[in-house]
């Protein structure tokens, strides 16, 4: 169930002093020989781009897509830190080059915590020698332990897929318990698979999964998914590598979705009878991202007046007399209006830990899903003061 | 102070039995005489359009820019309620014409509280004759009474331009107190002025009012400001007027800021430095609406990162590097990364009610600015459940 689970991987995390808490903050996810394998990275699309995904997207360009290892800590974000956020973000993967005896520029960094701190570089650098000597085959466990910020559990997959796996570690803070401001992943695969390949297979499976998921439409100055595939397995069918990477992303998100700090409940909302998938998803999201319905939703209280009114203002084709909508099956407004419905089952399914909601907007085929959860008093709590 | 200070209009502010409370609920605005006068509206642009919101514009439509009086209601929007919904308001509009002797379509109404429920149109039809029989030249605020929902306080404003007079209603709900999802505003004036002056004058006072004010994103099925003039008091300037308009406009919008429910904190934020007005706009919006920076506010804490990432993804001109924020004139973040400064004065600021944040991307001359709320426990408490 770890990054290291496919053939060819080490990992390992320890806790280097960067939290407070000592809580473990330092993780790393190498090659077991150190040399590179092709690689594939998606990066937030936020124009402001901390300094560790600008390292880590100069790395990848200069390399052609290939890839030694991933560094990544928790604690600071190393963002909005200028200049020297940037020496710093280098010196990170010249330290792990050190270890390895690779070329600096095979070594991709991810930093999550707080934004606007310059990371304490004295810790870092008596760290990192001792993660890369900490490297173990079975070392995936303490490396997605470390990268753990407001997270309650570790977030790890394994996608068997036969002839090859998948496996994968994430930390879930992004739009879950956003004060830490970052979603991570790393993804490894012992598929045999150009970085070109690889690109587009990661692109596709981060669409459906961490892009389909908002839990407060905040969007992170250092999102990060990396997959690096070492070739041991061999080469493999394009569709199953697809399939397999789009399956252990989805995992992941449904994992930070189930974990949400401050969430009670995760709501899947799907839109369906749209006039196409654009306009579904953006229906789904505008829903998704409202505070009014996930006040809703935390109160257990089917109010689809308000559901209604977001599709009205979702920027696509919309005709509020061809609306219905139904919470897991039970639909509560037909044709634009109220529905008669059995208020006992409904009142049980509003209780449940996962709500489906469902919105046919009665135009088309078009359908799409947002995973979300409901804003409560906790989201709050963890978010209305940093320190 | 009132929609009754210009000259020629009367109005009335009853309790009818809509509210359970048994709280004023049914209001009405009319001119003295009974006679039509310019008139102009602007409405929600939700495509889920409330039933009375279709009517008026119908009616506006049918007269070329005439009205009589407008009809509002509080406890029950009147919105997706299909086609019973539709005739539902044009009974009112029915029978306030009857009571007071003109065509129904020089009748607007306006309807705010929860969507998807009918009507109690017994309730109302006996209502009615009791509103027209109380209109009064100093019923102003009883009408503003009537329409508040979850509002504490009226709203109400009188700009006195010398030769002419702007008067104006409101209630805050919309954004502020969301639940009851509407805003609605009244605005009367004695200028003498062409329905297109009044529309022209009317969209401009909105735009850089009640459309420049944010608190939670949510869009309401019933948002409507309606201007009537009455010309007791002769042609007036143009510019004059608009600027009473807008004036009135603002007052009325910072208002309802002000009575949020749920909020502790008024928060203009203003963008400066941006490539275009819209850039600014669209940036001040993007941080309004984070709940990130919201949960911030409400805990006085003056974390700047989140702001700058929230202006990362707001698809406008930006660049890291030359952003600088402060909260009031405490600059926190200059040129991209933390500024020295006095953190007891911060906290000083912080800690007011009213907060004025200052983001200066450092591109160009565009400037514009969104009012809001912080995102508080009983902003959950007040919309987690609708009964």
């Amino acid at each position: 169930m770890t990054v290291t689970a496919p053939q060819g991987f080490v990992a390992a995390g320890i806790a280097c002093g960067i939290k407070p808490s000592g809580n473990p903050d330092l993780s790393l996810v190498a090659t077991d020989d150190a040399r590179p394998v092709n690689a594939a990275a998606v990066f937030t699309s936020n124009l402001a781009t901390a300094a560790p995904v600008q390292v880590s997207k100069a790395h990848l360009e200069a390399t052609g897509g290939k890839a030694v290892a991933v560094i990544l800590n928790s604690g600071n974000a190393n963002a909005a830190t200028g200049e020297s956020g940037r020496r710093d973000a280098e010196r990170m993967c010249d330290l792990v080059a050190e270890g390895l005896g690779c070329r600096s520029d095979a070594v991709l960094v991810c930093s999550t915590g707080l934004i606007g701190i310059p990371l304490p570089m004295d810790t870092i650098e008596s760290g990192i020698p001792r993660v890369v000597s900490s490297l173990r085959e079975d070392g995936g466990n303490n490396a997605a332990q470390a990268i753990m910020t407001t997270d309650t559990v570790r977030k790890e997959v394994l996608i068997d897929a036969g002839t090859f796996r998948v496996g994968g570690m994430a930390k879930g803070a992004a739009m879950l318990a956003p004060n830490m401001a970052t979603m991570l992943a790393v993804l490894t695969t012992d598929a045999d698979a150009s970085p070109g390949l690889l690109q587009q297979v990661l692109r596709d499976g981060v669409a459906d999964s961490f892009n389909a998921m908002s839990v407060d439409g905040c969007q992170s100055t250092n999102d990060t998914v990396i997959l690096l595939a070492s070739a041991r397995a061999g080469a493999v069918d394009e569709g199953e590598l697809a399939a397999a990477v789009a399956d252990a992303c989805a995992s992941l998100a449904r994992q930070m979705c189930a974990d949400a700090e401050g969430a009670t409940k995760v709501v899947d909302v799907r839109v369906v009878g749209a006039a196409s998938d654009d306009d579904a998803r953006r229906a789904a999201r505008q829903v998704a991202e409202s505070n009014l319905c996930k006040c809703s939703w935390y109160g257990e209280d089917p109010y689809w007046g308000r559901i209604v009114a977001e599709l009205g203002v979702a920027g696509v084709k919309f005709d509020p007399d061809l609306v219905s909508i139904s919470y897991g099956d039970i639909t509560v407004c037909r044709r634009g209006i109220a529905a008669m419905h059995d208020a006992t089952a409904l009142t049980e399914v509003m209780a449940a830990r996962e709500i489906t909601i469902t919105c046919d907007l009665g135009l088309g085929d078009g359908e799409g899903v947002i995973i979300t959860n409901d804003l409560s008093h906790a989201y709050i709590d963890e978010n209305m003061r940093t320190s």
